[in-house]
């Protein structure tokens, strides 16, 4: 079966999905966003799991879809928290309609994915809804961990993954695990499954991280530079802040952190040019890799057969390889 | 059983549990939210539609406060919708932390309801996910209707009866529900219970109405005209506009109502005068007495001994008789 074939079910799931009726207000916002694309990696992956140990893994199609309509609500709440104007291009829910609407429309999303979770037969539905409610918290407390660094400047390397993990990874985890609990593929399979998705959840932040100061403006579909701009707190600035210690890049990148007023290029170039001499690309790329190749070897060690498990390969090689 | 017994148990659950512990800003809203008081209807009413049906009416204790936490997750958001500024008399959560930790932590929150609600048998706990799911939208759908006749002019009595509907009283109607459902009722005493709630919930926020403009404001709690001086389009202003059409009342009443400017207690003394001349005072609680009456109608209906039904009847009495 291949990645298109998944793809398809989960675009024509998303596509004859109703979320509600009246008022209006509350219900264009979700169609809204949940029509503006993205990768449906969770729900990809979800299904993917199911299908290695079932033939049905038309199952699981519309469980994963309530992962990416709970993806989908924590964007559109980030957005207002954030204050981001634009979301895959287009105008976000705060500034399409308001802010009010954004709350109480992303509010009811929420309660739309508990629904589509109600798919899942009865007699693993308690599970899944435990373990759905566990990553649920975690994903809010990694948006506030994140919220917080914005305002600190001792920030460790540990802790950033620490919040990259809760923030996105574990998500990937659950809908993994989610297909392997559908599947009822057992508890070593299904660990591993989660094991694997938090593991290439963290590679595929490190590689947004990268992406964001080295990606090709053709390519890369957001502004390259943003997080430079913005003085994010990204693996890159945390590594680049620790290995300038002491060193000439020291005084220059504090410079640029504090400067007011700026040039948005010039600050990206030369942000940028102290990272290569710190060779922290490099560095970033190793990091990712780490975490790519645990997640391979957590599909190594899954015991299924090696064409079962070739879309989730192909589909890490699709991360690692990715342009934007 | 007393009503006191009930609420012990209540009070006992909530200072016992636990929401989350890091980050502290996501987790301390919750607590102190869920610290400030309140009369804790909705535990009460599921505790005790349990206990009509069953000896073991503690094992309803842990998803009644997940339907108060619910409750209170809906009060943090709309306190930021509203911008209001008192909560029970108390800084709301996004006055006394930020409006980004208040749209999180409720977020939470709502996922700690559901967690709560995992507390139920196994055998019921779908069908009990199914109808919180369609109950919380509905609460939310109430929420947008409210916001949505504060622009318009034209809203009827029929509108607002259903606005609170969605936006209170299905909540007290799923409370009971859930009791029923956890004692294993049965369908039709369950419906009843639904039924009994719902009707309730509609006369006591009548009540609310009424309270606002008649309230004793020594024992009110709250400013009384609250919703005078705000336009609020209230049961009483909205049967004013529709019984003061063509006489004199009516460009009086209009005049208020467009007032930029005005002395509070005066534009209070006046719309009160107003509702008195046309008798909306005595017409508002007719229509209250109307639902609760249906209420207590259903519970006669409900067939199950007498003193089983009695802390309900009770504590309807209060409701109607309540002077905050």
């Amino acid at each position: 079966m291949s990645l298109e074939v998944f793809l398809n079910a989960i675009q024509t799931e998303i596509a004859n999905t109703k979320y509600g009726e009246s008022p209006v207000e509350l219900y264009e916002p979700i169609e809204y966003l949940m029509s503006l694309g993205g990768k449906k990696m969770r729900p990809l992956l979800a299904v993917m799991a199911t299908n290695i140990f079932s033939d049905n893994w038309q199952k699981a199609v519309k469980p994963a879809l309530g992962v990416e309509v709970f993806h989908n609500f924590t964007l559109m709440h980030d957005d207002i928290m954030d204050a981001a104007p634009l979301r895959r291009g287009k105008p976000t829910v705060h500034e399409k309609w308001n802010e009010n609407i954004a709350i109480l429309s992303g509010d009811v999303m929420l309660v739309c994915a508990y629904e589509l979770m109600t798919a899942v037969d009865d007699k693993i539905f308690k599970h899944v809804i435990r373990r759905f409610n566990r990553t649920a918290a975690e994903v809010c407390e990694g948006q506030q961990w994140d919220m917080n660094f914005a305002t600190r400047n001792d920030v460790t390397e540990d802790e950033y993954i620490n919040m990259i993990r809760l923030k996105t990874s574990v998500l990937l985890g659950f809908s993994l695990e989610l297909g392997g609990l559908i599947a009822e593929a057992g508890d070593e399979a299904t660990q591993l499954l989660y094991d694997f998705g938090t593991n290439i959840g963290i590679g595929f932040q490190l590689k947004d991280d990268i992406l964001d100061v080295y990606g090709d403006p053709e390519k890369f579909g957001k502004q390259v530079g943003g997080d430079i701009i913005e003085n994010k707190k990204t693996w890159l600035l945390l590594k680049a802040l620790e290995l300038s210690a002491g060193k000439k890049e020291e005084a220059e990148l504090q410079f640029w952190i504090n400067a007011k007023e700026f040039d948005k290029e010039e600050k990206v170039k030369a942000v940028r040019a102290i990272y290569d001499s710190l060779n922290i690309k490099h560095l970033a790329e190793n990091k990712m890799n780490t975490y790519f190749n645990q997640g391979l070897e957590d599909l190594v060690k899954l015991n299924a057969p090696s064409d079962k498990k070739q879309p989730l390969i192909e589909l890490t090689k699709q991360l690692i390889e990715r342009e934007s």
